[in-house]
């Protein structure tokens, strides 16, 4: 049997960070402080933003931390000494994180996570949060793109069963919400999260009565708010004719919400459906479909007129099917040496967009005063003071002929303390008013950079200081390989 | 905070199941006992057959199912009324399951798990099933297809931190290795399954080192096994001859098994690599590649005579990315009436694929007895007995005219009994068991069934006892919607 008493999700990691904790351990640099950025180089979906989602799983991972007595033993069992493990025992999250907010818009090369640990802690954490990060964003931006399509219809999110396992249901379905849909399907989301739980009943409730109207009426006699699902057999002969007739038959006895569709072709049969359902005196009555929708499959259907004022978007969300993994990395990007003065650190790479930026740093969303929107994000080195009476000099860090000169502008920053030296400080929003903050911040964002196909690609630019000091180092490594 | 000291997974379900229990319940038929099958329609990466797993995920379910305090009081809180609630409070699997074992080869439109419970119970556990059966059997099935293309490798699934969220990582650990990889980097995942764990170092401990060879020589002095992660700065001219230097310093003192190279022209690095290696006198060592792999990639490096020993696989298995959902679905096939007496049931539908098979069932698979290959898989009534001295009449459900007679065969039955009344009667195997299964039942399916691109489609069909059940009951059907 796979379970212990006493698991913890400390071994939740790579072993080559325990191999790496090892020799930092015995190597007795293992306490050195350190800076580890957690950031995407590319976008996911070939979006214009990115939903930052994760935190709170992050927290809760952090403040558990620690090595149970079964971890213990297992490494042990694979050959690690008595000597390091009995300083594992002691591990716990001492260090500083901070990071964006839940539903925070954020974009490709700045930090979304910044660490501030022990080089042993640092990197013992580095696993577990990529894979917390990586997964939640991306859903949160999946859902943001499709809430962009829909400003105004109900989004449902359905995909439980096609969802990795249980762990990707639960946090996929909070992602959702974050990033603008209404409600989840999942009841366990819903519960530990405070989200709205959604659904009414399945073919097989149908299949169980062995038609549309038997099936109808038990429901319409056990419930009060009824959605009639009508194509198990026939949508247009039997489903909506049934689910009138049952809304008629039960008239001031339910609330007849509607109707919803999961097979067929839902362009041709949400029109239908919406004619039949005027006709018969049910204006109010709401037609939701649910059949592998996605934002393509939504575009279409919206341009052929379909009559659809509610979606259940299930598998495509759930798995960010079309691109099912967020690239996000975690790197040093600086140490402290035997001084104890820091000394910044970066990977260098053949292809150039994988070079990290050192240092510790912050970024700034720079909000134009005149037009309310975002000029970009602005990263800096962590102490560096933005001057707001000085007009503000934004370039590409690349393309450094690409620039620009911002003159009324307010910075914002938006790494938040969330640990420091390994407490709380940080008091997580509902999920509720993380969707709040999310259409808050992408208000602040120009159509051209947020449209569905093609855009705009949004400024992240470094800060002249930082910009130098991250050249001159590239400058610093070439020439040692040259040697 | 998200936590509840006495949460359960009972709410990890759809909303409509519980109100669809909730009309069960009030109609009085929620303890008819019925058949739930669980299937695909679908193969997944188009391959020609899959590899389920997820079995024991399903017994722990199953065996701890209950409503917890706080799921009740959420309900309450949802509007459920108490005398619903106190029936919910009793609810525990008391039902029947039959599955087939983790590691066999397994097809579409076939039952993978089969459920005969009562109406309420077997429908609560729907979503959590196919949750667990998609993802799982999905990981095996890609690992498997990996697993064809380099029989003799080395395979380690690195995927941890691109899975979606901290399930995925740990039950996609465990599947690839059931679909034929060697290990795992997921430490827990190790733990908990008894796989193999695997990884040396990062390019983090390069970086906190500062250059290659502070780091390798570091982590020389702190492990006896060593391969050394040569692509930080620079592969040819600093990783890989920094790593034979060390290899020789400390030689006598580990154990120098290779590198690995994770960015860069790896057909190229790698047969550079293997010259330098050789020439250097370490014609063992091993090179171990990684970087966004999968069977494409493998198959392209192989026909460049890349020379590499093992292959570290992450997001293109871990996401199943070219194909991130396997579309299992439940579906009801008999149930009681009110006499007790079965009632066969289907779901006809537009799409002729999407049609289910109605009843109890029983699927074998029919090996030659002269070439020891399958036939195909056969799928009977369950209480239908093979006559082996007969031959057996095998055709297609659809286009009955593609059909065979096979003489000297044996039936192997492949569902096998997991719970029994409520009981767990099945003893799992081992994980590496599960991969020796896995490898054994391939054994018996064709080549042109298991190469990598455009398989033969393989046999799948009904008895012509279930066959004419199934016509009888669409042509009933039929008619009923015509009238």
């Amino acid at each position: 049997m796979y379970q212990y008493q006493d698991d913890s999700f400390m071994l939740h990691t790579d072993l080559y960070q325990i191999n790496m904790a090892k020799t930092y351990y015995e190597q007795g640099i293992h306490e050195r402080q350190t800076i580890f950025d957690l950031y995407f180089r590319k976008m996911p979906f070939e979006n214009g933003y990115a939903v930052f989602a994760g935190l709170i799983h992050i927290i809760d991972y952090l403040k558990n931390l620690h090595f149970s007595e079964s971890d213990i033993e297992y490494l042990s069992e694979l050959g690690y000494e008595d000597d390091f493990l009995n300083y594992l025992k002691t591990i716990r999250f001492t260090g500083t994180l901070r990071s964006m907010a839940e539903g925070e818009t954020v974009f490709n090369n700045e930090p979304l996570v910044q660490v501030e640990a022990t080089l042993i802690e640092a990197q013992l954490i580095e696993t577990a949060l990529l894979n917390i990060v990586n997964f939640q964003t991306l859903i949160a931006t999946k859902a943001s793109r499709i809430r962009q399509l829909v400003p105004h219809d109900n989004l449902m999110e359905f995909g439980t069963r096609r969802a990795h396992e249980f762990d990707a249901a639960l946090w996929g379905a909070r992602a959702a919400v974050i990033g603008g849909f209404d409600g989840t399907s999942n009841v366990r989301a819903a519960k530990l999260f405070g989200l709205t739980p959604s659904g009414t009943h399945a073919h097989a409730m149908v299949q169980a009565y062995g038609n549309d109207y038997d099936a109808f009426k038990a429901y319409a006699e056990t419930h009060s708010d009824c959605v009639f699902l009508v194509d198990t057999f026939d949508t247009l002969k039997s489903g909506i004719p049934t689910a009138i007739k049952v809304a008629d038959e039960f008239k001031g006895k339910i609330n007849f919400k509607g109707i919803r569709i999961d097979s067929g072709d839902i362009a041709y049969l949400t029109k239908q459906a919406r004619i039949m359902l005027d006709e018969a005196g049910y204006t109010e009555a709401k037609i939701i479909v649910s059949n592998d929708l996605d934002e393509v499959t939504i575009l279409s259907l919206m341009s052929q007129g379909a009559k659809v004022d509610g979606w259940g978007i299930g598998t495509k969300l759930i798995t960010a099917y079309d691109n099912p993994a967020l690239g996000a990395v975690y790197k040093l990007s600086a140490i402290q040496d035997d001084t104890g003065a820091w000394q910044n650190r970066m990977k260098i790479s053949g292809n150039v967009e994988k070079t990290t930026t050192p240092g510790k740093k912050n970024v700034y969303r720079i909000i134009n005063k005149e037009t309310g929107m975002s000029e970009g994000d602005y990263i800096t080195l962590y102490d560096e003071v933005i001057d707001t009476n000085q007009p503000l000099l934004m370039f590409h860090p690349v393309h450094t002929m690409k620039r620009k000169s911002v003159k009324s502008f307010e910075p914002k920053a938006l790494l938040q303390d969330v640990f420091i030296d390994g407490e709380v400080v940080y008091h997580s929003p509902s999920v509720s008013d993380m969707q709040e903050n999310c259409y808050r911040s992408l208000d602040k964002i120009w159509e051209e950079t947020k449209r569905f196909l093609n855009p705009q690609e949004y400024p992240v630019d470094l800060s002249t200081e930082l910009w130098t000091i991250k050249n001159n180092l590239i400058e610093e490594l070439s020439n040692k390989t040259l040697e």
